[in-house]
């Protein structure tokens, strides 16, 4: 069955990329471009925001990066990267918390934007601080996100977590930072990075 | 096995609420209480964000009202409300949608911000329109957001829907409104509702 990943190297497509170098089947790239082809009628068909990155894979099409980790990990569940449907209790909390919360935190960062109190109440993330102390606790009670195994929650929530600490969007705690170090250091990581960096 | 809903009848642990009515399993409620039980120790080691919805099944902890649909749909597989795991791209990828772009265009909605160009290139939702447009191409292609079965996509990321346009913060085009109301006249809806609203 064909598998494409549609992206662009300067985008959340990274995160889709680290996910299949970790599975290690084989796949398709796509290349769209900011503005143009991201906005073709042909693209506009898989995701009509005209956003990056898609999966396409036999009939099955994917769009939202988190969404893509989730479905991968399903699709090929000899890899192990979901743990068994009955324990996926941390696994989704981590993976929608990664989609919601982290996102959402970041973009108002990004954006100079702070909630105040009322918003904080509103606001999946509440502060920024609480965020990132929500993130902390989680890796310092387990080695992975789901728990003693890696799985695709670290995929995408710790990409969300790694790439604003890149950019200085993110100050990490002691356990944070070695959670994120243990994640550079997996060989699909540096493949994908080296695949997306040319 | 106990299955006990943290929450408050005024938040979204509604959708939750919804999702376990959907699934007719018993459960128990805790009302927690905003600023106060909401934020007490014994409930912070739950959540340490201090926010409802949370859930605790055995000893699954699942916080993200997104995240507590996905893992019910998959702790109770013998209620059909998830497909099957290699048939997961639309449902992935609709409940990711509700928990990243739906979510974020509400709450700037809500925070009165608007996405200048710049930002509508970086923020997953782009703009409020087209958000808007993508949900409305997805009800239109079929009647549930999964395709043909409903599943817990419709009840998460239905209720995302549902919600602002109770309040007027999200203007239905005809395919959503009548979505919405194939939701709205669902049993396990309307249970749902009457009990939070006592
Ligand atoms: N929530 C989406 C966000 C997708 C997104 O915003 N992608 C950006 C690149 S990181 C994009 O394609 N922007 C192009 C545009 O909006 O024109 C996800 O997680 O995949
Ligand atoms: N992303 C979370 C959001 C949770 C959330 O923000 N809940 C609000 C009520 S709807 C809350 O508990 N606020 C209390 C507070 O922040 O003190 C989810 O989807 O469950």
């Amino acid at each position: 069955m064909s598998l494409t990943l549609y992206t662009n190297p300067k985008s959340r497509g990274r995160t889709v990329r680290f996910m299949l170098e970790e599975l290690g089947v084989p796949y398709d790239t796509v290349v769209l471009d900011y503005g143009t082809s991201m906005k073709a009628p042909d693209y506009l068909a898989i995701n009509p925001m005209g956003k990056v990155p898609a999966i396409r894979h036999g009939d099955q099409i994917v769009t939202e990066s988190a969404a893509c980790c989730a479905y991968l990990a399903d699709a090929f569940p000899e890899k192990g990267l979901a743990p068994p449907p009955a324990r996926r209790g941390s696994y989704y909390r981590w993976l929608f918390f990664g989609a919601g919360p982290v996102e959402s935190a970041i973009m108002d960062r990004y954006r100079r934007i702070e909630n105040d109190a009322e918003a904080q109440v509103m606001a999946g993330y509440g502060s920024f601080d609480a965020m990132v102390a929500a993130l902390d606790v989680a890796v310092r009670a387990n080695p992975w996100l789901a728990g003693e195994d890696f799985s695709a929650a670290d995929v995408y929530a710790g990409s969300q977590i790694d790439w604003p600490m890149q950019f200085g969007m993110l100050q990490g705690t002691p356990a944070l930072n070695a959670y994120v170090e243990r994640l550079r250091d997996r060989p699909a990581y540096r493949r994908a990075k080296s695949l997306d960096d040319g």
